[in-house]
């Protein structure tokens, strides 16, 4: 197939009415498939009903003897801070383990930092004139609208296959000391399915910063969520900020949302030494402890690290072919026509739809009439703000195969259709 | 038996020796009992291990068939909303259920205050000179931690059978505009036993506010844990605000961690239509939604407020026993003697004990030595500061009967001793 932008007009035409002619039989077939959100379908919830019943009214209790079903434990059942140490990277005891939201953890460091500070740091970054975060983009939405709720201000960067574009990240750590931190999620990143180079690592564990309590909140959301038999190794960013000398950078998070239930799994992060002892004492201040008969059910179900990774190869049985199905639909529809560009992950749960610059609303809004539900267009960008107006999420983890594959199909034809229609010169590519 | 005070020195010289030696036998037994926190005993959460097996993998949908399992519904599970609004007195749509911490809910909503201010205010409280708060003394430590975490200054007022002082409480609220609130457990109060009176609960709910956002935050923690077959009844204080045309001035919170699991239970909040309507919006940038499971769980497990009611009379089965025990020791041992006053509560968790004024310190620290851990004299008092010395916090709940009792003759005694030391002009009271 020639690049489309090389057709002369009349084809180009032409094309348009074929691509219509389908775009309105699929729309008159009113279908309603959600590709929105990253949700585990319910085959993948049905592989951990196991922990419906794995801990009983005859048995409660941690290995340590504590009746998990009374108050106490803040920083969790030790046990837990064992097996999400090992998640994480960290050591138990830098490890607290929380309830069931990662996000939570995120958004409530966020919070201490502006009304509290952070060790290492000189007060609250609420008296500051202003705080900044690095925000390597296409990113997580939900990051972006924590940083938005507290008006932290969001410095977009590139990402690229290594990760972010460090040149930048260091050129602004260093400089601007109002620039607190970057966010990240460093293995099969939301969306771009990037995993941070160890040349990555090393430099965001190393680089100077002029803010002396610099953070890198080290969202590892994905971090045995391999679709793979060989999958990347991503570089232990703790140990990384230890030996080069910053033992307090990095605050790094995960849980088992994507692994267990996702919305009644476990949530864990862990830090340096002051930073947890910071965070363990405000926890304490704010509840008298986690829900730890759900820890002990996680741990019981998953057991260790080698029981999470038998677990999800599980996972990845089920969803290999529906990301095979993205790449097989995309290839076919769109490969070659120089209209779209997309990632091929290894892993995570989105795949990284690029259209053409100033097509990706009016794809979405195409998909959502032919009864395709996608991530609004902009989302994966600070304020839902795309400069270029060409990234969408695709998230085909929810729906089954078949949807999948018909889904996609709509979103490539959207995606061809926008294309023409632009370089038809239309004004409205959706008005159709 | 005589007020001491009235004892010739002669006699007092001779009753403290007696106590001394009482005293040093109990020493010698070594014991290790605890009488300091709100906890449950072993007996109390066997009466909820049906929690355990009530949602199984055959069984995990919501009445709308929502599978619980997944992500989603921030507010909580439409049958839980029906449960916990009725337990707190509020409308299914004005509540919201979250997860097993209502302190949680509640340091969240005074951080969002100060973050983001609050329907009916003018932006966030941080940006004031100061927020104050209206705390009925002696209160709840963790809410007096909460405010002092975050800067708000307390004003401590008394409290009395009917509830805090009102003139202060409507004299204060009237004219300081940075009085953004009062701080209540309106049933069985946290220590004091005491439940608001109607008359209380109508002021409250009408009185004027120089502060346009005044909020009554009304920790009802007790709400149905009566030791009596004729409770007190508290008045709604969501109707009362509402009926005074004040619908957004009550925060109203609960929890099962007394009723079910106290760490592994279902927390919720009601308010008025703006504040959750914000508090939702919030909400839903901090998580995904809480653990659905759980809540499923508990609605299965209480089904409705009959189930409830009759759930919390085994509770007081098991609790009467050694709530009666603290009175019959405190009336024998002290009744009569003019060294210390206590409560009789009829539900809730906690007897109120007075010591001659100046000697709770002495109290709580003989007692450790003898082996009996309290809660921190001046706890229930802002900063731990109890300006006459004199409240301490007594916890029935978690020792077996026969340790409650032993308990509560050795803090008896210790009460007897420090005013017998402190007749005597003794300077340390606890240097035995």
């Amino acid at each position: 197939m020639p690049e489309l932008s090389t057709l002369p007009a009349g084809e180009l035409a032409q094309l348009h009415e074929r691509l219509r002619t389908r775009y309105e039989r699929f729309r008159a077939l009113g279908l309603s498939l959600d590709m929105s959100r990253g949700k585990p379908c319910a085959e993948q919830l049905d592989l951990s009903n196991g922990l419906f019943d794995c801990v009983s009214a005859d048995d409660f209790r941690a290995a340590d003897g504590t009746d998990c079903r009374n108050y106490g434990g803040i920083e969790g059942l030790p046990e837990a801070r064992v097996l999400f140490g090992a998640l994480l990277g960290a050591r138990p005891e830098q490890t607290i383990v929380g309830g069931n939201s990662s996000l939570a953890m995120i958004h409530d460091t966020v919070a201490r930092a502006l009304s509290h500070g952070l060790p290492g740091g000189e007060g609250p970054w609420g008296r500051l004139p202003a705080v900044r975060f690095l925000c390597p983009c296409p990113g997580y939405d939900r990051h972006f609208a924590i940083f938005a709720l507290f008006g932290v201000e969001m410095v977009p960067l590139g990402i690229g296959p290594h990760g972010p574009d460090m040149g930048a990240v260091e050129r602004l750590s260093a400089e601007d000391p109002l620039v607190k931190g970057i966010i990240c999620v460093p293995k099969y990143s939301n969306p771009t399915g990037v995993t941070y180079s160890d040349s990555t690592v090393d430099r965001l564990a190393a680089m100077p910063t002029a803010a002396p309590d610099f953070r890198i909140l080290w969202d590892n959301a994905y971090a045995v969520h391999d679709l793979t038999d060989s999958p990347p190794v991503l570089k232990n960013v703790l140990d990384a900020c230890e030996a080069a000398g910053h033992p307090e950078r990095a605050c790094v998070y995960a849980s088992t949302s994507k692994v267990t239930f996702a919305g009644a799994g476990v949530a864990a992060m862990a830090a340096g030494p002051h930073t947890i002892a910071r965070t363990r004492k405000h926890l304490s201040l704010r509840t008298i402890g986690p829900d730890k008969v759900n820890q002990l059910r996680h741990v019981r179900f998953l057991r260790d690290m080698d029981g999470v990774r038998a677990h999800m190869r599980l996972h990845a049985r089920i969803l290999r072919p529906k990301f095979d199905a993205v790449q097989q639909v995309f290839e076919s529809r769109l490969g070659g026509k120089g209209v779209a560009g997309w990632s091929r992950p290894q892993g995570g749960y989105f795949v990284s739809l690029d259209a053409a610059p100033g097509c990706a609303r009016a794809v979405v809004t195409m998909a959502g009439h032919a009864g395709v539900k996608l991530t609004p267009a902009g989302a994966t960008f600070p304020l839902g703000r795309d400069p270029q107006d060409r990234n969408i999420r695709i998230a085909p983890t929810l729906p089954p195969l078949d949807e999948v594959r018909r889904a996609m199909e709509i979103v490539a034809l959207c995606v061809e259709l926008a294309a023409v229609r632009k370089l038809l010169g239309e004004e409205d590519l959706a008005a159709l």
